[in-house]
């Protein structure tokens, strides 16, 4: 059981709608607030469990302001000052950069970890042993990333190239990061996995608050003096206005560009291996895996009531409309059965499934998105 | 331009629900009460329009009770005394029994046609013409079953093998037929259709209502009695009476063991080669053929206020929810789309819908069939 550490503030940017899990994801039901596993709980819900163990002080969330409602009934523990509400998405350095402005002015000299809303991660033990080295690590001066062991030559990720070990005290399999590499193609990956060298850059960060937003600064100015504004008025009754006002103006870039591919080239990045299971859940193919279809004429059904009849098919069924679903002679299939839109696909494309959503969009057929 | 011929009483059995094309083809939704082919017309209210301009007499339907309305609504015209109400199924041979003994006192010695209602035939001027042959080569003492010219060599069809031309004036194309063959397998089919001889046969007759009764009261005594004491009340107070008690104990026989086949072992059949179009719309591969799928690429849309979005697929989408529909990378697929069942199947399983539908049954998923 990991002991909840002092100074140590985990929080969760809440962003981005996992198009490639249209129809089921929407603008307004984003992939964080699903359930993709069965497991009964949202992604949300479940990355916040697994963070709330590792810390003493209450577990921030960065969300968009249309959110507000959903994220508060998944998470009736928190409580509204850590209920960090964006009026519109402006990117993940905006939103990460906010967290640690808000929380090193609550905490001055403190650790932070940024975790994604929307990731798989099993087992949670694992995860938090992973964590508490990073947090160590990241007491003596370094932005730790936590780093996800390849289990295949993927080419949806980028990669963390690791150095040598740090031989940090408490912290064993910290090693330095010589750079983050962008999403490679076939063979590279195959390289990249082969030198046992390579980790998939899961966006996961531990770091003192202060040492990210001093990279900030140096890189992003703009961004982080709006942010400033936006600090200053938080907590006193002009928060919302200047959240507004000020929000809209900020540059919108990624945290990778901001802070930890500079951070990197400065020398002030580390690495911790994460051994446990990890899956971004990327898309419907995803979805099946996590579900344990592993025999060929399995069909995975996610949903309530659903009935599904199969004969000679495999894949999987996501409803929630309560219909009778029949599959016939169907392999690899895809179907998500929603009120309004239907989908259907085969794991192989399942990764298309986001240009669908943008022709949808470029249609005018913004009811169903 | 067809004249209407005089004593010739062409009628429509209505049965049959048509189970290969669920979930759009319902107990209460059949198969000939549908629109199949886009046209804005449903199978049954084809078939009728076909027919009328043949006779100066009307044109009679036998359904299911359950049906009757539905078939009022299609035929505003057809008067109640030509509409025939079954209280349940019982095979082919007592409705068309019942409908040539009731032409048959209303018309002593007249021809009568039964035809199905749930084929697809163009253009109509051709079978028109084939159906005034037969009338010809009927009041010359035959039943003569209108064949169909194969287009290939199916297994999903009887056949008729035809015999020698009968040289009947008025008639010249009309040949004797020297049996019905049950369905074959592929290489008697390839046989079958190489020799010339043979024609689909698609349960089409014409014939003297007296011969017709002949053969059945030879075959099936019970059988004819039953339909006897059903006519004898007809027109009477106690015409529904005497249906629903008598009906329910006539032996539920196929018109083919009871009329056909014996007539045609005692020389008494002859065959018209049609040369129309006939398509029976048995599956959801006969109706992508029917809408003109042609491309690779092509998907067919039945349905108003459908939203179908295509990528790398083909196929058929039917669907009546107004829902939008992405297809992604699915080849040859069939996507059944209805307010509470959803079938996804593939051209080549099409025939399988039919098992599906079984298990539904065994089930007792009763409500969705």
């Amino acid at each position: 059981m990991t002991q909840p550490l002092e100074h140590f503030h985990p929080f969760i940017p809440a962003g981005g709608v996992g198009s490639r899990l249209w129809p089921l994801s929407r603008a307004d039901a984003p992939k964080f607030l699903l359930d993709l596993t069965g497991s009964g709980s949202s992604l949300l819900r479940a990355t916040y469990e697994r963070l709330a163990p590792l810390t003493k002080d209450p577990v921030m969330v960065v969300t968009g302001r249309g959110h507000a409602g959903a994220v508060s009934q998944q998470l009736p523990e928190l409580s509204a000052k850590d209920l960090v509400l964006e009026p519109s998405p402006r990117d993940s350095a905006a939103a990460i950069g906010l967290a640690c402005m808000l929380l090193e002015r609550r905490d001055p000299g403190c650790v932070v970890g940024s975790f994604a809303a929307d990731h798989v991660i099993e087992p949670a033990s694992v995860f938090q042993e992973a964590v508490v080295q990073a947090v160590t690590a990241a007491r003596t001066g370094k932005i730790v990333t936590i780093g996800i062991q390849p289990s295949s030559p993927s080419t949806g990720f980028g990669y963390i190239k690791a150095d040598g070990d740090l031989g940090i005290e408490g912290a064993s399999s910290v090693r330095g990061v010589e750079q983050f590499v962008e999403k490679p193609d076939e063979d590279t990956a195959r390289a990249y996995v082969a030198s046992g060298d390579y980790l998939w850059n899961a966006g996961m960060f531990v770091a003192p608050a202060s040492l990210m937003l001093e990279h900030l600064e140096a890189n992003e100015p703009e961004l982080f003096q709006g942010l400033r504004t936006i600090a200053d008025a938080w907590g006193t009754v002009r928060q919302d206005q200047v959240m507004s006002r000020v929000w809209e103006s900020l540059p919108k870039t990624a945290i990778d560009y901001a802070v930890a591919e500079p951070a990197a080239a400065a020398g002030d990045v580390a690495v911790v291996p994460g051994t446990f299971n990890w899956d971004d859940v990327g898309d419907f193919a995803a979805m099946s895996r996590l579900n344990h279809v592993g025999e060929s004429d399995d069909v995975a059904v996610l949903g309530e009531n659903t009935r599904v009849l199969v004969d000679n098919s495999s894949g999987i069924v996501v409803s929630d409309t309560g219909r009778v679903v029949a599959l016939i002679g169907v392999e690899d299939i895809v179907v998500v059965d929603t009120p309004d839109a239907l989908l259907v696909t085969t794991r192989e494309h399942a990764q298309s499934v986001k240009e669908t959503v943008n022709s949808l969009k470029a249609s005018g057929d913004l009811d169903v998105l």
